[in-house]
Order: structure tokens, then sequence, then C-alpha cells
């Protein structure tokens, strides 16, 4: 159950797909030098794999408990979020005059990756933390950067989003917590639930961002707003004052993630919690959604992680794992299972979608990097389209992934897969939280057929097509044959991505009942298609590499065998996805309720 | 969390797919008739839904547990059990002259998905016993018959599987446990793992079926016999006598299916348990074998009980949750999540898998019945490819169908799904050991290709896809022109899957390795297609019961939504595995062990 840092995918990956070098061209990233950055990466798996990784079982059996208000996060989890903070890895990706390393957010991808594949359960306080800093680096007063972002930013205060409701999930419109006007601030009351790390024993205060009503706002998502409130209040000089009226009365027993504590919050049971409002009445949701693609990334990146774990220990197994000869073999001897056809299928098809999960999340951190700081209009408006329209796939379709490659990962263990101590059960486990939390899938393939595509009438999605276009022509262009090869199925799955996205504006002036319902196998299509196409431009530049020598040989010749592999095993199920988005929707419509 | 046992559907498949009327024609089976059955099956779903299915959330939650070599199961279990067995449920499908009530294996197939709806830890126990039962009345001498037979039938001794052991998993061959003949009969020692309901609190007597090595026996499955190991050694007046030498030493912690006893079974700590031989020495193996494909059977019902279960519990929690307004409704009132187009979708994808999980599952519990009850050679032939050919298929498809649906299950609950209490977790806690036990569902692809398909150079293949091709006819020639028109997809994935079988032949000549990389795909392929006809030829007959005015029109019509749903949403998935069983072999070919 041991994890060891893919650095060297992870390095591949971000200078050849995500553009490292040209990132750490832009302005507020000339620090973000090659050498800097692998030395941060190493420092980052070092702090995984000998400190987290080995919390990762134990605290899944040991879990979070409250008693008497107090929540206590399992042993080991304390002394390991010290060294967290001592180390600074909250605030890689904020600006430096806030207290951060001013580090692209495709770098930080990388340590969100390594932070998630040792201890999900653990990274879940600091990724909250990174949204809630997100957040008020965006939209908070100079006074309230001042007075919270050095403290998120190493980490001794962390933060949590506060959305959820009984009668508000998906519906965020509907939620009902109160905020009174007094004084200069606001009192808040009402009941949260699903607060992830809303109350714990890691860090000295817990910020939490938290959404509610004023008294005059309209009905629905547009009147909320957004407030901080703080567990214990900030002093004038930064130290800790008063404890607000705020509690976790209770943590949910879920499936997994069991390390995490995932909180119902209540507020103002003493007469309202006192919080501060960020930017204007009203604009709650609007402040919400300029961190949200970010978070989702962070979630699809939890995907990648939980697979590559997975990936790990399983591939562990099979060659320590003796069982039966070998296919035609004469010998009697059993053989590591490893070499058996179907376990190698099925460790490749865990590392194929992986290694594609990753070229996929970093590429797009990499779009987030230049749509915020990109000074040519051209460059900054394609990564904007990008970031628009692959966040949804990268949330969804990495982490119903990650569950895919978790579950093949228990497979490839046969019945030991199935006991708890194993281990590969707790991946499964955890792995099932991704693709309902930070919006449901089901949502993102909405808000990417409905928002993304259809708002602007399908302009971004022909700007990235055409870009998608043009990273197939690289692939095409390979000097090595059997790498150009792949070039013709990637580029006939990228048509068919443009088929589907005509049908989807198409059919929804005449029927947006039906768009809605090619909305997920639609997403799917995309996400096995620019998985396969991110594939075939690593295949085409570790062929470069290949020729010139460069790099590992072993990991330049298992590149385009993970390419080829994706591209005949799972390329195909674009088609079946295409197939689904048109032909799917209607036969899906004529369900009406009466037939449940 | 309630269940109701879909007994509309039981009915329709017994009579369209299994072709109940026939088997009540054949020998030993004159009883059958549908009245009966009605009968029978009401009485069962009424068990199921009353006493079985309130104790699944409860035994989850408390689980079994040893202390002092005892196991006890959770709060209810016993009391159920002894209901169980006053029904006579465990001999449901035994020869009278046995204690049982000599129904088709079909009609028992019903009965087995509804105890494992309602309840699949519980059900296991009864799942195991028949597998012994099985076994002894084929191969068990006159005597053991008469000693074990009505006692099992009953249910008052309940049976066990002992095959693996920590060296000797998909590998059977590999197993240790030793038999010394000794006065009549043999002294067994060893240890086994896995063993399911290997010692409860349920049954006075557990009578455990037992391989193991005996002193000359030769190397590997051809040097195994099969031993009956009570845990009392019977008197002669069939009254318990002496405790055998074996003993549960330790339970598994598991992913799920808790309250089912996963035991470490130690045999002959104290000098040797008495066991006796079935048949003759060094065939246990092939004894194994007759009852293998029942027994696979009834876990690929497994599969279909838990989407069954998974399903009723979604549709409840998405008719009973409101959250939302409908798409362009000037309302801002939410409705039932049901109405939103992606709800829908996922529960129409789980109602269509699960719809033709059963006709699969049932249709091939038919051709068990007419390969062991038909008197014309020709149907019997048929019968016998047909029960060889799916059985893999049906252990396999189904239950990876299981888990993928419990999976969407647990998506349509939102946040819910992932906290424990809501009980949709369970589902695909449990679910997820249907692919491991029973051997893991990569050897049963393995088995499909290499021993139903090679072995006879695709004769049987070619007798079921001919059978196949008169079921689409049947499509073809409905009068109702929508369900007509689903036949052209049906024909084509039917063509699919004969290419897919002849390149598997061809291929095993040159590189058997290659062939074996294609297993696990090609079962998927035949898996969506034969599923997807069955659905076809169920719309096809529910078309003439509409034109004749035949039961009820909502279920009929209900079922040529399944069907055209599932052709246009489920069968394009079967084009996937075709492409992957050709192009995808090679790839995964290319990874040696260097490579993970």
């Amino acid at each position: 159950m041991s994890y060891r840092a893919p650095l060297d995918d992870m390095h591949f990956v971000l200078e050849e797909i995500a553009g490292l070098e040209a990132l750490a061209q832009l302005p507020g990233f000339e620090d973000a030098s090659g050498d800097l950055v692998e030395s941060i990466l190493g420092q980052a798996g070092r702090l995984a794999a000998e400190e987290l990784a080995p919390l990762n079982h134990s605290g899944d059996r040991e879990g979070a408990s409250l008693q008497n208000g107090v929540v206590r996060t399992p042993k080991g989890f304390a002394e390991a979020y010290g060294h967290f903070v001592e180390g600074g890895w909250n605030g890689l990706t904020l600006p430096a005059e806030w207290g951060g390393h001013g580090l692209p957010y495709a770098v930080g991808a990388a340590t969100v990756e390594m932070w998630n594949s040792a201890n999900i359960a653990f990274a879940l306080c600091p990724l909250l933390t990174a949204g809630a800093i997100d957040l008020l680096h965006a939209h908070g007063s100079e006074d309230q950067k001042q007075t919270y972002l050095p403290k998120m930013a190493n980490g001794l205060w962390s933060g949590t989003m506060n959305l959820t409701e009984p009668q508000a999930g998906s519906d965020v419109g509907a939620l009902k917590t109160k905020a009174v006007a007094e004084n200069g601030h606001y009192k808040i009351s009402g009941q949260k639930i699903y607060i992830t790390h809303g109350e714990q024993d890691l860090s000295e205060n817990i910020v939490h961002m938290v959404l509610a009503r004023t008294a005059a706002a309209p009905a629905g998502s547009k009147g909320i707003s957004l407030f901080i409130v703080p567990k214990f209040l900030p002093n004038p000089d930064g130290s800790l004052g008063e404890r607000n009226d705020l509690r976790c009365i209770s943590l949910e027993e879920k499936l997994g993630i069991h390390a995490s504590p995932t909180c119902v919050m209540s507020y103002g049971d003493g007469g309202g919690a006192i919080g501060f409002l960020i930017g204007e009445e009203n604009r709650g949701m609007e402040y919400m959604f300029t961190m949200m693609n970010a978070a989702r990334i962070e979630v699809g990146i939890q995907g990648v992680a939980i697979a590559e774990r997975a990936l790990q220990q399983a591939v562990a197994y099979a060659r320590n794992r003796k069982q039966s000869r070998a296919l035609g073999a004469r010998e009697a001897a059993p053989v590591a299972i490893l070499e058996h056809a179907d376990v190698r299928r099925n460790l490749a098809t865990m590392r194929a979608l992986t290694e594609a999960g990753r070229a996929l999340a970093y590429a797009v951190g990499g779009a987030i990097d230049r749509s915020r700081h990109a000074t040519d209009a051209d460059t900054k408006a394609l990564a904007r389209a990008q970031e628009e329209l692959l966040t949804p796939v990268v949330k969804s379709w990495l982490t119903d992934m990650g569950c895919q490659v978790a579950s093949i990962g228990i497979q490839v263990h046969g019945g030991m897969g199935f006991i708890e101590e194993t281990g590969a059960a707790q991946h499964y486990r955890d792995a099932r939280i991704l693709p309902i939390y930070e919006g449901t899938n089901g949502i993102q393939a909405l808000d990417l057929v409905m928002r993304k595509i259809l708002r602007d009438r399908g302009k971004g999605l022909t700007a990235v097509t055409a870009w998608l276009d043009g990273e197939v022509a690289k692939v095409t262009a390979c000097s090595d044959a059997p790498v150009a090869a792949l070039a013709a199925d990637l580029g006939a799955a990228l048509s068919a991505v443009e088929a589907s996205g005509r049908w989807l504006l198409e059919t929804a002036g005449e029927d947006l009942d039906r768009t809605a319902a090619g909305a997920t196998p639609f997403l799917n299509q995309l996400g096995y298609t620019v998985g396969g196409i991110f594939l075939g431009v690593s295949a085409a530049a570790v062929a470069r590499r290949l020729s010139t020598g460069r790099g590992d040989p072993a990991f330049n010749r298992r590149k385009i065998k993970t390419a080829a592999f994706y591209c005949a095993n799972l390329l195909p199920y674009a088609a079946a996805e295409a197939a689904r988005v048109k032909g799917g929707a209607s036969s899906a419509q004529a369900f009406g309720p009466e037939d449940f």
C-alpha cells in the first residue's frame, strides 16, 4: 500500500502537454523555472510518500470522530498537517504578496494529485482551503485579504465551503440560511450539510465561506450573498479572538473518505454567528462561480490521483501474486499474474486511463494559467474557451474514470480485493464521492451543454475543436509511422465530436429536453476523444525524444504503447457515446414519470 | 429501502423468454403449471419483502461476528432462516423423492433473484446449500443422498463449498489440503479460505464440500478429490452425532456482504476431520464442474437481484426528492428529480440493464432445464450449447452490470448516496464481490473462449448464433413497426459477434495469448448483444399482447420503451467491445512485465 509520486510522467505532462516552459514566460510566473519545479515536485513527492501515504489506510480504519462538539481526526493527521504547513504547501499558487509562492496552477495540479493519491481524506482539508483562498483573493476586500490570506496561505487557518442545505443540493438557489445586517457585519443563522473539514483538530482557525440570504434578497440564486464566518473571530492584531456562534452538530457516516469529517454545521444557535460580507450583497453565486472551475478541476485531479494509487497497488500485487502456469507453457510452475493476458489488459487499461486523465487535467490547469496571466488576447481567449469547455469534462470524466480504475484495481486482486485489509477496497469507496460532490457529474454535463455550448451558440466549442485539430495534426506529422497511424482514429473521433456538437445545437432549438438527455453521453464522448488526443500528442513527443536520445527510453517506449492501447481499447467508447447522444436521447425521453 | 418482488416482469420473462409452458411438458416438471408457479412466486415474494428485506440494512450494519469459535449472524437472521426452512425453499428444484418440489431451475431462478434482492448476505446460505445439494444429487452414493439430501432440501442442514486456499485461488489445482484414507473414510487436514457461511447459527448442521488431495494423487487439478465433511457427524438414525474436527478460525473483514460470515476454516487441528469421499478419488474437479454452471448462473442472478433492488430504491428516491425547476419551466417550484432528463436517463439505464439481465439469466435457466430434462436429442443438444456458452456471460456480464447499476443508484441519490444510512451504498459494496467469486470474470471470459469456443472449433457458438438469428427474426416479423425496426441493429450486432468469433478461432492458431487478451471484450460484446436480442424478443411479445389486449397495457408499453432505449443506448457498447476484441488484443500484448 505504499505510494511513489509518478514524477517522470508528471514532468513529462507539465512540459509537453501543459506547456510549462511557455507558462514560465508569463508575467507573475517568472520564478517557475524547470529546476525549481523539479525541486518542488520532488519535495512534495517525498512528503506525500513518506508522511501522508502511510496514514491513508489507518485513517480510513479509525475515521474522524465527534465528541462534545470536538472533531478528532485519526492518529497522525495533526502531526502530518503540521509538516504540511511548515512546507508552505497551501499557498503554492497564491502570489507572493499574500504569502504564496506564485507558481502556475498547472504545477499546483501536480502537487494536488500527490496529496490526493497519498491520502485523499487528508488532502481535502487543503483542497477546500485553496478554494476559500481563491475566493478571498478574487473578491475579498483589501482588509479581508490582509486578515485572512497570509494565515490561510501558510495553512495555520483552513477554509471551508458552505453551500448545501437539506433542501438545497444541486439547486443551491433554494438555500435558506439567513444573514441579518448589524453594526457593520451580519448575523448568520441556519444549518449547512456536507461541510468537508467543517470542524477538525488540524488548523487553529477555520474560515467558513458561507452562502446565505439577506432579508430583502430576491428569491433563487440571485438573492444569495457570500460571507466569511470564522470559527474564531480574529483580533485586530491577527490573534484569535472570541469563539463564533457556530458548531458541528454531527458527522456523516459515509461510504468512504472516513478520515475526512463531513459535518452538519449549525450557525447562530446562540443568536447569530458573526459573518463578514464578501463584495456586494446578492452576488454570492457569481463569486462562487469564479472559483468553481479551479475547484472542479481539483476534484477531477482527485480522480486521477485515486486511479494512480489504485494502479500502483494493483501492479505491486500482480507482480508478487503467483497463480497458474503461463498460457501454453509446459512448466507447471505458476507465474506472476502480471503475465496473464487478461490481467495485463486490466493493468494496461488502468494505466491508459490514468495517464490520459493526468494529461487532460494538467492541460486544463495550463489553460487556467494562460487565461489568467497571458498578455496576448488571442491566447487568453483560446485559454478561456479551453478552461470553460473542458472543466466539466475534467470533473466528470476523470471522476468516473477514477471509480472505474479503482474497481479494476479490486478485480486484479481477486478475492483479496474484497478484504478491507488489502486496501484496494478503500480506493473504490473513497473514489465514489468524486462523481457526486462539487456538482454531480450530471450537473457538469448540463453545464457543458447548456452554459458552455448553447449559450454562445457553439463558438467556444468551435475554438476548442479547431485547437484539437491542430493537436491531431501533431500526431499526423510524427515521423514514427506507428504513432502517426494513430492520428486517423483520433481525427475521426474529433469529427464525431463536432457532429455531436452540431446535433446538440440544432436539437436545442426544437426540444431542449432532448438536448439535456444527450448531455452526459456527449461529455463522455468528448472525454474519451480529448484523452486520446493528448495521449497521441504524448506519443509524438516521446517519439521525438527517442530520436534525439532524450529521457528514459523505457518511459518513452511505454508511452507509445499506452497511446496505442488507448486508441485501440478506449477510443471505441467515444463512438459508442456518440451513438448514445443522438439515438439515445429521444428513447430516454419516451419514459414518463409513470413508467418508473 | 423496501423491496417488492417484480412479479409482473418475472412471470413475463418465465413465459416469453424461458419458455415455462414448454418446460412444464418435460418429464419431471409435470407439476410446474402456471397457476402453481404463480402461487409459489407470490409466496416467495412475500417472504422476501416482509421478512428478508427489512433485515438487509440492519444486517449490514451489525455484521456477522466470531467469538470463541461461534459465529453469530445479525439480529433476526436466525428467525428468518427458520421461516425460510418452514417454507421449504431450499429444495425447490430438487426432485420430490429427495424431499424437494421438483420445479424447473428457471422457476428457482426467480426465487433466487428475490432472496438476493431482499438480502444477499442471507441468501448466500441457501445459495451455497443449493450448490452442495446439486453435487450430492449428481455424484453422491445412494447412502450419502439418503443421509444428507432430505435434511439439506428442507434446510435444517446447510451446505458450503471449500475450494480456495491461500496459494490456490483461480488455480484450484494448486490446493494442498490432505485426505488420508482410514477405516472406510478419510482424515482431512488443511486450511480453506473464503468459505461463505462456513460457520453460522442458522442451521443445525453444516455439510462442507471439501476439495482435498489424497496421498498418491497426481499433481494439479487431476489429483483432487471431493469429500463430505459435516460439522456434526450424522448418526445412523439421522440425528446429530459427534462434533467433527473442523472450526472457523477467523472471519474476513470485507467491503460488503457484512452479514454473511466469510470464514477461514481449519480442518484437522485435532488429528483429522472425518470426511466421506464422493464418487471416486481424483475426480473432484470433474464433479465440481457439473454444478458450476448452476452456481455461476446463480451468481449472475445475484447481479440482477442487486440491480433490481438498487433500481427500486433509486426510483423511490427520485420520485420523492424535489430539486430545481423543470427545464424551461416558468414556475420556480422544484419538481421531483425523476422529471429531469439526466436522472430519467439514469433510471432508464438501470431498468434496461436489469430487465435485459433478468431475461438472459432466466433464459439460460430454461436451457439448463431442457439440457437435463428434454427427451428430444436436438432440443437437448441446443440447450446444452446455450447453457455452456452463455453461463460465463450470465456470470460476468450480469455481475459487472450489477455493480454498474448499483453505482448509478448512488448517483441518483446525489450526496445522500454516499451516506451509509441511505442504503444505496450498501448495494454498491455488496455487488462488488460478484465479479470476483465463483470464478473471477476474467476466468469466465477465458472459460468462454478457451473451453466453450476453441475446444469444439466454434461448433457450439455456431449453434447458439443460429438460434439467436431465429430470435432476431421474431423481432423482424413483429407487426408493430417501431419494434420491428429494432431488428436491424440487433441483427448487425449478432453478425459482429459471429465475426469476432471467427477472429478468435483464427487467431488462436497463430497466437493463443492474443486470443486470451480478446476474451473479456468478446464476452462483453456477446452480453450486450444477447441482452438486446432478449429485450427485442420481449418487445415483440408485448406488441402481440397489446394487440390482443392481454396483460397490463402500462407494463406492455413500458417494455417496448425499454427495448428501444436499450438498442439506442446500450447496444452501441457491443460495437465498442467488438472493436476492442480485434484491435485491442495486440496492443495489450505489447506490454511486457517490465512496463508495469
